[in-house]
């Protein structure tokens, strides 16, 4: 088994940085790591070969997951034991199970986007639930990956990982700096979804291979930027006095009908 | 303009009864009342025939929206006016805009079934964000009503209400006693949503006139009970390594196809 470090302060900068990574979505992109905590989505993550960096595990967990500790320890390239009520700090959960893996975030590299595939991107997406909603839905229906906008919410903050139920881990993911011009670049056909009772009905459509349905922002919508590049605007059509479908829901009702 | 009483005091019988009702079903059910807090969703219960007990204002709303407050004011029986530091005690907001209105909860007499209308029912739903998610998408959908039972979360709590944004005030909500029999003697024709390839795909059924979608609790399902009084049980197909779709995306796919 790897040697367990034994770390007792609060002001260790281990501790300190996984308090970052799990508060802070600037943290987590400038050092390109990110936290998994709970076994579940460890051995997710271990599953899909996500680069594990430290493993961070309670006195507790310690004697309670010997196995799985010693299994998911051989990929980490360091591992500590910390008290229980230290391991509390920099817990995001009520009751911590007392497993943390500090892991690196995939790069856009390690994704190649499919010219047959078909994909749902979300623009600006800004609730998490919403975001692993969205991706639950994908991974069921079959859909080839998610791409996101730089300025939507964090993939892997701790909120997103935790309502996709491991699934962004599962899935290639891939953000876009430039929204508009890269999803263009892509060669995919671009159908971006808006309210507006003139657009295509979403059910008029036959999505041919190498397709991408685009769902806006919860408040905002599709930027015009992002309208102007597409090749078809599409809607569903509603007939009730709701203003507006929740944004997973719209994209789960569009993916149904892209992928069946 | 009505009278505006005055309270100072958070030992006030009216102060203590708004809490409870903002974080207790018990004392929701037990008084028969919930609370309306902001302008928009006030006036969405105004616009729907809810029947208002109580307007309780901060002094700044007072000022602030003259003639808003008037409008609600004739249709509450009582009106008071509270300081803002008050106020805070009793709102479920971070940001309270300073407008409350105990309402009365609608009894089930007030909505009949349409035996040829087409309904989505919950059954133990727990979470008032995906029951708030369902309630939006079946306005926009044109559902005629929300069927629920009575060992879910609560349509009148301020979460619930909050995520339908107004929706549960303006579409029929019935809570059956005993679901699956109350379900039965619809006379709807009951369609239940299970995750088991075997059950009848959700695209190969041809929804006549009088139906009912059943969508059970996040994490158990359908019960076998209503189950059992089912004519039929079917499924959203899935491809991927997802275990389940989450409760509203499942029943927004299965409204979908159900009014399309």
């Amino acid at each position: 088994m790897t040697d367990f470090k034994e770390i007792t302060s609060k002001e260790n900068s281990l501790i300190k940085l996984t308090s970052m990574l799990q508060s802070s979505a600037k943290a987590r992109k400038e050092n390109a790591l990110f936290v998994l905590e709970g076994l579940r989505i460890c051995f997710d993550a271990y599953d899909n070969g996500i680069l594990f960096d430290k493993l961070i595990v309670s006195a507790t967990a310690y004697s309670k997951y010997p196995e799985d500790i010693k299994k998911l320890s051989l990929k980490a390239e360091e591992c500590y034991k910390i008290p229980d009520s230290l391991f509390k700090k920099i817990s995001d959960t009520q009751s911590p199970q007392g497993i943390i893996v500090i892991a690196k975030i995939p790069q856009k590299a390690d994704f190649e986007i499919d010219k047959n595939g078909k994909y749902i991107a979300l623009e600006n997406i800004a609730d998490p639930s919403n975001l692993g909603a969205v991706a639950r839905t994908a991974e069921a229906l079959g859909v080839s990956g998610i791409i996101l906008s730089q300025g939507g919410c964090d993939p892997y903050s701790p909120k997103s990982l935790r309502a996709s139920m491991g699934t962004l881990l599962r899935m290639p993911v891939i953000i876009l700096k430039c929204f508009a011009d890269d999803l263009k670049n892509t060669g995919l056909k671009i159908y971006s979804c808006v309210v507006d009772s003139d657009a295509k009905h979403i059910n008029e459509i036959n999505f041919s291979v190498g397709s991408v349905l685009v769902i806006g922002n919860e408040a905002n919508g599709i930027t015009n930027e992002t309208k102007q590049k597409s090749d078809e605007l599409i809607t569903i059509p509603m007939s009730g006095r709701a203003e507006s479908l929740n944004a997973a829901v719209a994209a789960s009702i569009s993916m149904w009908e892209m992928m069946k």
